[in-house]
Protein backbone atom coordinates (compact mmCIF):
# COMPACT_ATOMS: atom_id res chain seq x y z
CA UNK A 1 0.00 0.00 0.00
CA UNK A 2 1.07 3.78 -0.38
CA UNK A 3 -0.13 6.25 1.05
CA UNK A 4 0.35 10.56 0.51
CA UNK A 5 -1.31 12.70 3.05
CA UNK A 6 -1.41 16.54 2.25
CA UNK A 7 -2.60 19.48 4.30
CA UNK A 8 -4.61 21.88 2.64
CA UNK A 9 -4.32 25.39 3.40
CA UNK A 10 -1.64 25.47 5.81
CA UNK A 11 0.06 28.74 5.46
CA UNK A 12 3.83 27.07 4.61
CA UNK A 13 4.43 25.03 1.17
CA UNK A 14 6.71 22.98 3.45
CA UNK A 15 5.00 19.61 4.45
CA UNK A 16 8.31 17.52 6.16
CA UNK A 17 6.93 19.06 9.48
CA UNK A 18 3.10 16.95 8.96
CA UNK A 19 5.26 13.85 7.01
CA UNK A 20 7.52 13.50 10.43
CA UNK A 21 4.49 13.86 12.45
CA UNK A 22 3.17 11.09 10.61
CA UNK A 23 6.34 9.03 10.36
CA UNK A 24 6.54 9.18 14.39
CA UNK A 25 2.66 7.60 13.99
CA UNK A 26 4.30 4.62 12.03
CA UNK A 27 7.05 3.88 14.58
CA UNK A 28 4.57 3.69 17.50
CA UNK A 29 2.77 1.41 15.81
CA UNK A 30 0.99 -2.08 17.28
CA UNK A 31 0.35 -3.35 13.81
CA UNK A 32 3.37 -5.39 12.36
CA UNK A 33 3.33 -3.06 9.26
CA UNK A 34 6.84 -2.49 7.43
CA UNK A 35 7.21 0.95 6.00
CA UNK A 36 9.77 2.71 3.43
CA UNK A 37 9.83 6.52 3.05
CA UNK A 38 9.96 7.53 -0.57
CA UNK A 39 10.39 11.50 -1.63
CA UNK A 40 6.79 11.39 -3.25
CA UNK A 41 4.84 8.96 -0.46
CA UNK A 42 5.15 6.37 2.25
CA UNK A 43 4.78 2.31 1.38
CA UNK A 44 3.09 -0.13 3.84
CA UNK A 45 3.20 -3.91 3.78
CA UNK A 46 1.28 -6.09 5.87
CA UNK A 47 -2.43 -6.83 6.12
CA UNK A 48 -5.10 -5.21 4.77
CA UNK A 49 -6.58 -5.01 8.39
CA UNK A 50 -3.68 -3.65 9.35
CA UNK A 51 -2.60 -1.26 7.03
CA UNK A 52 -6.34 0.63 6.66
CA UNK A 53 -5.70 0.77 10.56
CA UNK A 54 -3.04 2.43 10.50
CA UNK A 55 -3.86 4.51 7.90
CA UNK A 56 -6.96 5.74 9.29
CA UNK A 57 -4.19 7.16 12.58
CA UNK A 58 -1.90 8.63 10.22
CA UNK A 59 -4.90 11.00 8.33
CA UNK A 60 -5.45 12.24 11.63
CA UNK A 61 -2.27 13.57 12.38
CA UNK A 62 -2.50 16.73 10.25
CA UNK A 63 -5.81 17.45 11.64
CA UNK A 64 -4.04 17.43 15.06
CA UNK A 65 -1.70 19.73 14.06
CA UNK A 66 -4.55 22.34 12.93
CA UNK A 67 -4.71 21.80 9.77
CA UNK A 68 -8.64 22.11 8.10
CA UNK A 69 -8.15 19.78 5.43
CA UNK A 70 -6.28 16.83 4.21
CA UNK A 71 -6.13 15.09 0.88
CA UNK A 72 -4.92 11.48 1.51
CA UNK A 73 -4.09 8.78 -1.36
CA UNK A 74 -3.71 5.51 -0.99
CA UNK A 75 -2.87 2.62 -3.82
CA UNK A 76 -3.42 -0.78 -2.29
CA UNK A 77 -1.81 -3.27 -4.96
CA UNK A 78 -2.99 -7.01 -3.97
CA UNK A 79 -2.13 -10.15 -5.04
CA UNK A 80 -3.78 -13.67 -3.66
CA UNK A 81 -1.73 -16.02 -5.91
CA UNK A 82 1.40 -15.74 -4.81
CA UNK A 83 3.04 -14.07 -2.00
CA UNK A 84 4.49 -9.98 -3.00
CA UNK A 85 6.32 -8.21 -0.67
CA UNK A 86 8.22 -4.93 -1.13
CA UNK A 87 11.29 -7.22 -2.05
CA UNK A 88 10.01 -9.56 -3.69
CA UNK A 89 8.50 -6.84 -6.20
CA UNK A 90 11.71 -5.38 -7.12
CA UNK A 91 13.29 -8.37 -6.98
CA UNK A 92 11.15 -9.01 -9.96
CA UNK A 93 11.69 -6.49 -12.03
CA UNK A 94 15.66 -6.69 -11.46
CA UNK A 95 15.56 -10.21 -12.87
CA UNK A 96 13.61 -8.90 -15.76
CA UNK A 97 16.07 -6.43 -16.78
CA UNK A 98 19.32 -9.02 -16.36
CA UNK A 99 17.18 -11.73 -19.00
CA UNK B 1 -13.90 9.78 -1.35
CA UNK B 2 -12.86 9.00 -4.57
CA UNK B 3 -12.40 4.91 -5.32
CA UNK B 4 -11.00 3.37 -8.63
CA UNK B 5 -10.88 -0.40 -8.59
CA UNK B 6 -9.07 -2.25 -11.25
CA UNK B 7 -8.58 -5.50 -11.77
CA UNK B 8 -4.98 -6.77 -13.01
CA UNK B 9 -4.64 -10.29 -15.42
CA UNK B 10 -7.92 -10.40 -16.56
CA UNK B 11 -7.92 -11.86 -19.58
CA UNK B 12 -9.89 -8.90 -21.63
CA UNK B 13 -9.30 -5.06 -21.24
CA UNK B 14 -13.24 -5.15 -20.51
CA UNK B 15 -13.94 -4.11 -16.87
CA UNK B 16 -17.18 -3.05 -16.59
CA UNK B 17 -18.25 -6.26 -15.65
CA UNK B 18 -16.58 -5.82 -12.31
CA UNK B 19 -17.77 -1.90 -12.31
CA UNK B 20 -21.39 -3.33 -12.31
CA UNK B 21 -20.95 -5.88 -9.46
CA UNK B 22 -19.44 -2.95 -7.27
CA UNK B 23 -21.96 -1.19 -7.81
CA UNK B 24 -24.20 -3.89 -7.02
CA UNK B 25 -22.40 -3.95 -3.86
CA UNK B 26 -23.00 -0.32 -3.20
CA UNK B 27 -26.51 -0.24 -3.58
CA UNK B 28 -26.89 -3.17 -0.82
CA UNK B 29 -25.03 -1.29 1.62
CA UNK B 30 -26.19 -0.83 5.08
CA UNK B 31 -23.89 2.04 5.96
CA UNK B 32 -25.61 5.79 4.56
CA UNK B 33 -23.37 6.44 1.77
CA UNK B 34 -24.34 8.64 -1.19
CA UNK B 35 -22.45 7.42 -4.37
CA UNK B 36 -21.51 9.27 -8.23
CA UNK B 37 -20.22 6.55 -10.46
CA UNK B 38 -18.23 8.69 -13.24
CA UNK B 39 -16.34 7.64 -16.26
CA UNK B 40 -13.07 7.35 -14.23
CA UNK B 41 -13.89 6.90 -10.68
CA UNK B 42 -16.69 6.41 -8.41
CA UNK B 43 -17.36 9.30 -5.71
CA UNK B 44 -18.47 8.39 -2.54
CA UNK B 45 -20.02 10.50 0.68
CA UNK B 46 -20.40 9.88 4.37
CA UNK B 47 -17.92 9.78 7.20
CA UNK B 48 -14.42 8.04 7.21
CA UNK B 49 -15.77 5.19 9.25
CA UNK B 50 -18.99 3.98 6.66
CA UNK B 51 -16.69 4.79 3.62
CA UNK B 52 -13.54 2.70 4.95
CA UNK B 53 -16.01 -0.29 5.75
CA UNK B 54 -17.47 0.25 2.45
CA UNK B 55 -14.41 0.27 0.34
CA UNK B 56 -12.90 -2.76 2.15
CA UNK B 57 -16.14 -4.58 0.54
CA UNK B 58 -15.60 -2.84 -2.83
CA UNK B 59 -11.91 -4.28 -3.04
CA UNK B 60 -13.19 -7.68 -2.76
CA UNK B 61 -15.41 -8.09 -5.33
CA UNK B 62 -12.76 -8.63 -8.15
CA UNK B 63 -11.14 -11.27 -6.21
CA UNK B 64 -14.63 -13.04 -5.89
CA UNK B 65 -15.17 -12.79 -9.48
CA UNK B 66 -12.00 -14.44 -10.35
CA UNK B 67 -9.16 -12.00 -10.33
CA UNK B 68 -5.74 -12.54 -8.78
CA UNK B 69 -4.40 -9.21 -8.69
CA UNK B 70 -6.06 -6.04 -7.59
CA UNK B 71 -5.39 -2.10 -8.03
CA UNK B 72 -7.19 -0.04 -5.57
CA UNK B 73 -7.08 3.46 -5.38
CA UNK B 74 -8.70 6.00 -2.84
CA UNK B 75 -8.61 9.48 -2.78
CA UNK B 76 -9.92 11.02 0.51
CA UNK B 77 -10.42 14.71 0.34
CA UNK B 78 -11.79 15.50 4.26
CA UNK B 79 -12.51 18.95 5.42
CA UNK B 80 -13.12 19.98 9.44
CA UNK B 81 -14.07 23.85 9.02
CA UNK B 82 -16.97 23.29 7.51
CA UNK B 83 -19.57 20.99 6.33
CA UNK B 84 -18.28 19.86 2.44
CA UNK B 85 -20.44 17.73 0.05
CA UNK B 86 -20.25 17.04 -3.26
CA UNK B 87 -23.37 19.43 -3.84
CA UNK B 88 -21.55 22.23 -2.30
CA UNK B 89 -18.14 21.37 -3.72
CA UNK B 90 -19.44 21.97 -7.03
CA UNK B 91 -22.26 24.66 -6.33
CA UNK B 92 -18.92 26.74 -4.84
CA UNK B 93 -16.86 26.35 -8.21
CA UNK B 94 -20.05 27.48 -10.08
CA UNK B 95 -20.26 30.64 -7.74
CA UNK B 96 -17.01 31.40 -8.57
CA UNK B 97 -17.07 30.90 -12.30
CA UNK B 98 -19.86 33.82 -12.11
CA UNK B 99 -18.15 36.07 -10.14
CA UNK C 1 -7.98 11.61 -18.41
CA UNK C 2 -8.82 12.54 -14.77
CA UNK C 3 -6.95 15.80 -13.35
CA UNK C 4 -7.03 16.86 -10.03
CA UNK C 5 -5.11 20.12 -8.93
CA UNK C 6 -4.38 20.94 -5.40
CA UNK C 7 -2.35 23.63 -4.52
CA UNK C 8 -0.16 23.59 -1.52
CA UNK C 9 0.54 26.34 1.53
CA UNK C 10 -2.27 28.80 0.38
CA UNK C 11 -3.90 30.44 3.14
CA UNK C 12 -7.20 28.91 3.35
CA UNK C 13 -8.78 25.32 3.18
CA UNK C 14 -10.79 26.44 0.26
CA UNK C 15 -9.82 25.97 -2.99
CA UNK C 16 -12.84 26.59 -5.38
CA UNK C 17 -11.40 29.52 -6.49
CA UNK C 18 -8.55 27.38 -7.84
CA UNK C 19 -10.71 25.31 -9.51
CA UNK C 20 -12.88 27.67 -11.23
CA UNK C 21 -9.57 29.63 -12.86
CA UNK C 22 -8.58 26.58 -14.37
CA UNK C 23 -12.17 25.52 -15.35
CA UNK C 24 -12.00 29.16 -17.39
CA UNK C 25 -8.77 28.29 -19.15
CA UNK C 26 -10.31 24.60 -20.29
CA UNK C 27 -13.04 26.47 -21.85
CA UNK C 28 -10.88 29.08 -23.67
CA UNK C 29 -8.85 25.67 -24.98
CA UNK C 30 -8.26 25.47 -28.34
CA UNK C 31 -7.85 21.92 -28.38
CA UNK C 32 -10.98 19.88 -28.60
CA UNK C 33 -11.53 18.23 -25.84
CA UNK C 34 -13.83 17.39 -23.52
CA UNK C 35 -14.49 18.81 -19.96
CA UNK C 36 -16.73 16.94 -17.04
CA UNK C 37 -16.20 18.59 -13.74
CA UNK C 38 -17.00 15.81 -10.35
CA UNK C 39 -16.63 16.88 -7.33
CA UNK C 40 -13.15 15.14 -7.02
CA UNK C 41 -11.81 15.89 -10.06
CA UNK C 42 -12.14 17.09 -13.99
CA UNK C 43 -12.52 14.43 -16.41
CA UNK C 44 -11.45 15.23 -19.74
CA UNK C 45 -11.56 13.07 -23.06
CA UNK C 46 -9.25 13.76 -25.88
CA UNK C 47 -6.42 12.52 -27.84
CA UNK C 48 -3.26 12.39 -25.51
CA UNK C 49 -1.47 14.84 -26.94
CA UNK C 50 -4.40 17.47 -26.31
CA UNK C 51 -4.73 16.17 -23.08
CA UNK C 52 -1.04 16.84 -22.45
CA UNK C 53 -1.48 19.85 -23.96
CA UNK C 54 -4.19 21.23 -21.31
CA UNK C 55 -3.01 19.86 -18.77
CA UNK C 56 0.15 21.50 -18.68
CA UNK C 57 -1.39 24.89 -18.69
CA UNK C 58 -3.67 23.62 -16.27
CA UNK C 59 -0.91 23.05 -13.44
CA UNK C 60 0.29 26.42 -14.18
CA UNK C 61 -3.10 28.39 -12.65
CA UNK C 62 -2.28 27.95 -9.05
CA UNK C 63 1.24 29.28 -9.83
CA UNK C 64 0.08 32.23 -11.49
CA UNK C 65 -2.20 32.85 -8.86
CA UNK C 66 0.33 33.01 -6.01
CA UNK C 67 0.88 29.55 -4.89
CA UNK C 68 4.37 28.30 -4.55
CA UNK C 69 3.57 24.88 -4.88
CA UNK C 70 1.53 22.34 -6.23
CA UNK C 71 0.08 18.60 -6.19
CA UNK C 72 -1.37 17.33 -9.40
CA UNK C 73 -2.76 13.92 -10.52
CA UNK C 74 -2.92 12.51 -13.42
CA UNK C 75 -4.62 8.98 -14.72
CA UNK C 76 -4.86 7.94 -18.00
CA UNK C 77 -7.02 5.57 -18.76
CA UNK C 78 -6.00 4.52 -22.91
CA UNK C 79 -7.83 2.12 -24.88
CA UNK C 80 -6.93 0.70 -27.96
CA UNK C 81 -8.87 -2.31 -28.80
CA UNK C 82 -11.92 -0.22 -29.34
CA UNK C 83 -13.74 3.50 -28.75
CA UNK C 84 -13.91 4.56 -25.69
CA UNK C 85 -15.53 7.63 -24.25
CA UNK C 86 -17.08 9.09 -21.11
CA UNK C 87 -20.30 8.50 -22.74
CA UNK C 88 -19.15 5.01 -23.91
CA UNK C 89 -17.61 3.79 -20.38
CA UNK C 90 -20.81 4.85 -18.09
CA UNK C 91 -23.46 3.13 -20.69
CA UNK C 92 -21.37 0.20 -20.46
CA UNK C 93 -21.32 -0.16 -16.92
CA UNK C 94 -25.31 0.61 -16.87
CA UNK C 95 -25.97 -2.49 -19.73
CA UNK C 96 -23.97 -4.69 -17.40
CA UNK C 97 -26.18 -3.90 -14.14
CA UNK C 98 -29.41 -4.63 -16.01
CA UNK C 99 -27.90 -8.29 -16.91
CA UNK D 1 6.96 13.06 -10.29
CA UNK D 2 5.74 9.63 -9.74
CA UNK D 3 4.74 7.37 -12.29
CA UNK D 4 2.21 4.18 -12.05
CA UNK D 5 1.58 2.28 -15.48
CA UNK D 6 -0.43 -0.82 -15.42
CA UNK D 7 -1.67 -2.49 -18.20
CA UNK D 8 -5.28 -3.77 -17.96
CA UNK D 9 -6.39 -7.28 -19.55
CA UNK D 10 -3.24 -9.17 -19.80
CA UNK D 11 -3.08 -12.86 -19.09
CA UNK D 12 -1.08 -12.66 -16.15
CA UNK D 13 -1.10 -11.05 -13.19
CA UNK D 14 2.46 -10.37 -12.92
CA UNK D 15 3.50 -6.94 -14.58
CA UNK D 16 6.96 -6.66 -13.50
CA UNK D 17 8.03 -7.71 -16.96
CA UNK D 18 6.38 -4.33 -18.35
CA UNK D 19 8.20 -2.50 -15.68
CA UNK D 20 11.45 -3.98 -16.66
CA UNK D 21 10.67 -2.43 -20.07
CA UNK D 22 9.59 0.87 -19.07
CA UNK D 23 12.80 0.92 -16.63
CA UNK D 24 15.04 0.16 -20.42
CA UNK D 25 13.26 3.24 -22.01
CA UNK D 26 14.33 5.47 -18.91
CA UNK D 27 17.83 3.97 -19.40
CA UNK D 28 18.08 5.29 -22.74
CA UNK D 29 16.30 8.33 -22.22
CA UNK D 30 18.43 11.62 -23.46
CA UNK D 31 16.69 13.80 -21.16
CA UNK D 32 18.42 14.59 -18.04
CA UNK D 33 15.59 12.77 -15.80
CA UNK D 34 16.89 11.33 -12.22
CA UNK D 35 15.01 7.68 -11.47
CA UNK D 36 14.46 5.84 -7.97
CA UNK D 37 12.26 2.55 -8.56
CA UNK D 38 9.91 1.83 -5.75
CA UNK D 39 8.18 -0.89 -5.17
CA UNK D 40 4.92 0.79 -5.74
CA UNK D 41 6.06 2.90 -8.22
CA UNK D 42 8.83 5.07 -10.67
CA UNK D 43 9.81 8.41 -8.92
CA UNK D 44 10.92 10.93 -11.81
CA UNK D 45 13.12 14.01 -10.74
CA UNK D 46 13.48 17.09 -13.90
CA UNK D 47 12.13 19.87 -15.42
CA UNK D 48 8.34 19.55 -16.01
CA UNK D 49 9.10 19.12 -20.14
CA UNK D 50 11.60 16.30 -20.08
CA UNK D 51 9.40 14.54 -17.55
CA UNK D 52 6.21 14.65 -19.74
CA UNK D 53 8.62 14.10 -22.56
CA UNK D 54 9.68 10.86 -20.75
CA UNK D 55 6.26 9.70 -19.27
CA UNK D 56 4.70 9.47 -22.85
CA UNK D 57 7.27 6.88 -24.24
CA UNK D 58 6.52 5.12 -21.27
CA UNK D 59 2.62 5.07 -21.22
CA UNK D 60 3.69 3.56 -25.19
CA UNK D 61 5.74 0.70 -23.62
CA UNK D 62 2.94 -1.57 -22.56
CA UNK D 63 1.16 -1.18 -26.04
CA UNK D 64 4.20 -2.17 -27.94
CA UNK D 65 4.24 -5.29 -25.70
CA UNK D 66 0.68 -6.29 -26.60
CA UNK D 67 -1.23 -4.73 -24.21
CA UNK D 68 -5.09 -3.22 -25.58
CA UNK D 69 -5.56 -1.06 -22.65
CA UNK D 70 -3.10 0.94 -20.11
CA UNK D 71 -3.74 2.69 -16.94
CA UNK D 72 -1.34 5.28 -15.76
CA UNK D 73 -1.30 7.24 -12.84
CA UNK D 74 1.20 10.34 -12.67
CA UNK D 75 1.68 12.71 -9.40
CA UNK D 76 3.54 15.97 -9.77
CA UNK D 77 4.87 17.63 -6.55
CA UNK D 78 6.09 20.90 -8.45
CA UNK D 79 7.41 24.03 -5.44
CA UNK D 80 8.90 27.12 -6.58
CA UNK D 81 9.52 28.73 -3.88
CA UNK D 82 12.85 26.81 -3.61
CA UNK D 83 14.67 24.14 -5.07
CA UNK D 84 13.40 20.76 -4.42
CA UNK D 85 14.64 17.06 -5.18
CA UNK D 86 14.38 13.72 -4.08
CA UNK D 87 16.85 13.95 -1.43
CA UNK D 88 16.53 17.56 -0.37
CA UNK D 89 12.51 15.78 0.50
CA UNK D 90 14.11 13.20 2.40
CA UNK D 91 16.16 15.09 4.23
CA UNK D 92 13.83 17.35 5.20
CA UNK D 93 11.62 15.14 6.81
CA UNK D 94 15.29 12.79 8.42
CA UNK D 95 16.18 16.30 9.89
CA UNK D 96 12.36 16.99 11.81
CA UNK D 97 12.43 13.43 13.06
CA UNK D 98 15.54 14.43 14.85
CA UNK D 99 14.18 17.45 16.73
Amino acid sequence: MEVTIVPVGTESPSVSRYVADIHRVLESAIEPVKVQLTPMSTILEGTLEDLFAVVRRMHEVPFEKGAMRVNTSIRIDERRDKESTMESKLASVREKLQE
